[in-house]
C-alpha cells in the first residue's frame, strides 16, 4: 500500500516535494511539481533541487531496507549526479531510488529523476550509511 | 570590489542564499544562513541544499572566467559531492568555487562548503559547460 | 555480428582485457580474466583495474554511437565509480556500457562490471566527449 | 624518512608504479614513469591507469592515518575522477593523497595526479573504509 509522506522536514516544507513509500519494487519516490520557485538562471529546474530529490529518493529507499516506515535514518556519504536534460516549470518530476549493493552499515544506490513525459532529467549514484542508534555497535 | 547577488532566481528566493562575486581569488561565494527551513530528518542542513550551494558557487565561478558579471550562463554537466560533517541551524555556511582546469567549452571545478567555525561540511567536484548563444542573450 | 578487439593499445596489451562490439543492445563489453596480475593488497581485483574496464566499456559504447567500428575516439571527461563487491583471480569479469543521454559532443553513460556468477562487482557513470577531427566544429 | 614500496601487489608489478610513504604532509605518493605500456587509443596515459594511481595514493594515505607502515588495509568504497589533461609516455606522473575528513571507519580523501612539469592531469575524491580485522592480521 502506497503511503505519502508530506511536510516531514524543513527542507520538504520549503521545497514542497512529497515522498512515496510502499511501492512493490522497494523504491521510494520523491515527487515535485516544478514551479518558478525551483528554477535556476536558465529558467529550468535547479540542479541542486534535482540533487535534493535524488538524494531523498535514495535516502528513503535505504530506510525501507531497514523497516517499512521509510524513516530509519541513513546519512548520505557521497553522491555523484549527472544532469541530462532540463525540466520545466509546470511539469511533475519523480525521483525513484534503487539499492544496488551494500552490507551491514553501507548501502549503494542509484536514482533516476524523470519528468511526467518519461524524459530522464538527472541521475545519481550514492553511498549511504545507516545511523547507529545508541545501543548498536558499528564498524 | 565584492558584489552581492540576491534574489536572482526562483531557487535563490526560495532558499535565501546570496552569491558574492569580485573576490581576488576569482572564486564566487554562495552563502546561506542555515535555518529550520533547510534541515533534513537529522535536523541538520539537508545534503541537497549543501549540493545546491556548492553547485551555485561552481557555476558562478565558471561564469567569472567569461566576464566579471558572474552571470554568463554555464550548465552543470556532472557533480560529485562528499558529505563530511553536519551543519546546524543558526550557523552561516559558505561555498567557494575554484577552477582546476578545462578549455574552450568545458571547465572543471572544485568547491568547499565550510561553516562559520571553519569546519568543512561538504565538498564537490563538477564539470560545467559554457552555454553557446548565437547572438549574446542571457539566462 | 560480434567482433572482438584485442591488443589495440598499450594498456590493453599490459592488462590483457578484450573489447567486444556488435551486441544488439549497442553496449560494448570489456572482458578480463582476472589473474594474480590484477589484484590489490586484499588479493582481489584492484579497483583501478575495475575502473579501467568500466571506462573502456563506456568509451567503446560511446564510439558505437558514431559508427559501427567502435573506434571513433571519445575522451573520458569524468567518471564516478562505486565498488560493491570483490572479484577474485580465476574469475572472468565483464563490463558493459550503456548510453543514458547526451547530445552532439557530450554523452552520458553508465556501466556495470559483473563476474561470471552474475555478481555486481562495480558500477560507474561517466561523461564522454567526442574528439573533434580537424575539419569538425565544436562547441 | 621517505620509504618506497615496490612490487607489493600483482597490479603494482604489472603496471610498475611505486608507492612513497613518510612525507611530512602525511600524503602517500604513487609514482609512475609513463611508457607505451600505459597508453590508450589517443596515445596518452589511459584514464583507468590514472584512476589506479589516484586510488593507490588515497588508499595508502588512508592507511597512514592508522599506522606509519602505510599498509593497514582500507577498501575503496567510491571514487569520482576528473580527467583534466593528457599525460604522455616519457613523463613521470605522481599522485598525492590527502585526507579531508571522516571518522572511525570512513575516511574522505582527495588526490591529484600531476606530471613532472607540474601539470594537473587528473584528480579524484574518494570514500575509503577501514577493514575491520578480528585479531589484527594483514592484507
Amino acid at each position: 500500500m502506497i503511503e505519502t509522506i508530506r511536510d516531514e522536514t524543513g527542507t520538504q516544507c520549503t521545497l514542497g516535494y512529497v515522498l512515496e513509500i510502499g511501492h512493490e519494487d522497494g523504491g521510494a519516490r520523491c515527487i515535485l511539481d516544478v514551479t518558478g520557485a525551483h528554477v535556476n538562471r536558465h529558467d529550468v529546474l535547479h540542479g541542486g533541487i534535482a540533487a535534493t530529490l535524488l538524494d531523498n529518493a535514495m535516502g528513503a529507499t535505504s530506510s525501507l531496507t531497514a523497516d517499512a516506515t521509510g524513516r530509519t535514518p541513513f546519512l548520505t556519504i557521497s553522491m555523484a549526479t549527472q544532469f541530462l536534460a532540463p525540466a520545466y516549470a509546470g511539469k511533475r518530476v519523480t525521483a525513484t531510488g534503487r539499492v544496488t549493493g551494500g552490507g551491514r552499515s553501507l548501502l549503494f544506490l542509484v536514482s533516476e529523476l524523470v519528468d511526467e513525459d518519461g524524459r530522464l532529467i538527472a541521475s545519481a549514484t550514492g553511498v549511504f550509511k545507516k545511523v547507529q542508534m545508541p545501543k548498536g555497535g558499528d564498524a
